[in-house]
């Protein structure tokens, strides 16, 4: 797979060769693409925070995580693509606006939500 | 933004420089990806199928629905870079089992869920 | 089952019962809330909105939708029992609110994000 | 608020004062339970797990997350309300399938997935 856009079209010819267009609203999308994090919240529940940490040493739950984030990516590219969003612009666009709103200096070491910016 | 390789760069330059790692264990990062999307499920609740189809022609809509879209994505983009994971090789590895999986024949027009591959 | 106290106290008991209170940090059971949740987004996730009205007329999906209710309720009682809230005061404090934020006159069959009251 | 019931009626009429109804239908609900578990789930994202089991001691988190446990709780009812099913039975139904699933011997101090009961 080469990029988002080849991801992309491959998800959408999945969807007609099934005839199955129907079902890809934007919110049935965002309802599966929530099913599916769940999904991967489920993974991580009882684990400590170093357990996390090391969860890919395990082959077993590396491939149950790796399947996840398989299917979370899926259904993000695919609601992206039905709503025309350019995932890799939307998500420059926010991380350029918390470069401005999270000046290092101040918050360097400790998180606490900022302001919004004007 | 060239493609995820680059975002995963800079989202991981924007913890670094803020010395933010701490808070980016596996667990946090899943965590914060759930939050996020709940955001964006926030945004479809109360539409109708229709209504969610043409969200994007609502400009203020469109707006929050494409940072939310960035927000999920930036998330998810840092914890397969934490993991480890290649993101357009896990969807693709997924698509394929669910090609082979969902017949288009037999699983035309409809969706039911198909027993697990052997 | 008589009351909310009564099933707080089992999931307790169940918890001492196998050893598992150290699972039970608020972190991890907000996790395992947002897990069943997802679950139960993906029972209703291809539904049509008339379809989701008919849910429980099918008795397997009734079943499933069912068992899923129950996964929630049974972690969110005990997330509030671990933190020391009490569920049916926290809804009260809630609805009153959005009774004096939302104005029957006003938001009569449309619905709009109020301003936060002051 | 005296119980589940009441809670129930309170919110069911503050749906009919406002005309609201139609915007209850169990997919809409469903979605609005996820959104407010992952505004929960967002309030406990970068806390530790020791941080979490102190969270109700900071009064203005406290006071957050109270007010996130309410609206949680406050579409869990409403969705249980329209679904017809009673909360307490379904979550006392699948405690008791725990019960026989998870021998506390044999699951003592170490929580792994048991086998579906027959």
């Amino acid at each position: 797979m080469e990029d988002i856009g080849e991801l992309a079209d491959r998800l959408r010819e999945f969807a007609v060769a099934r005839e199955w267009e129907h079902y890809h609203t934007p919110k049935n999308l965002v309802m599966a693409l929530a099913g599916e994090v769940g999904e991967l919240v489920a993974e991580f529940q009882w684990l400590t925070a170093e357990e996390s940490v090391r969860v890919m040493d395990d082959p077993e739950a590396a491939s149950r995580v790796r399947a996840e984030l398989g299917d979370v990516f899926g259904y993000l590219v695919r609601l992206a693509d039905v709503l025309g969003v350019d995932l890799l612009d939307a998500a420059a666009t926010k991380l350029e606006a918390n470069e401005r709103r999270y000046d290092p200096a101040t918050y360097r070491g400790t998180f606490r939500k900022a302001p919004p910016l004007p």
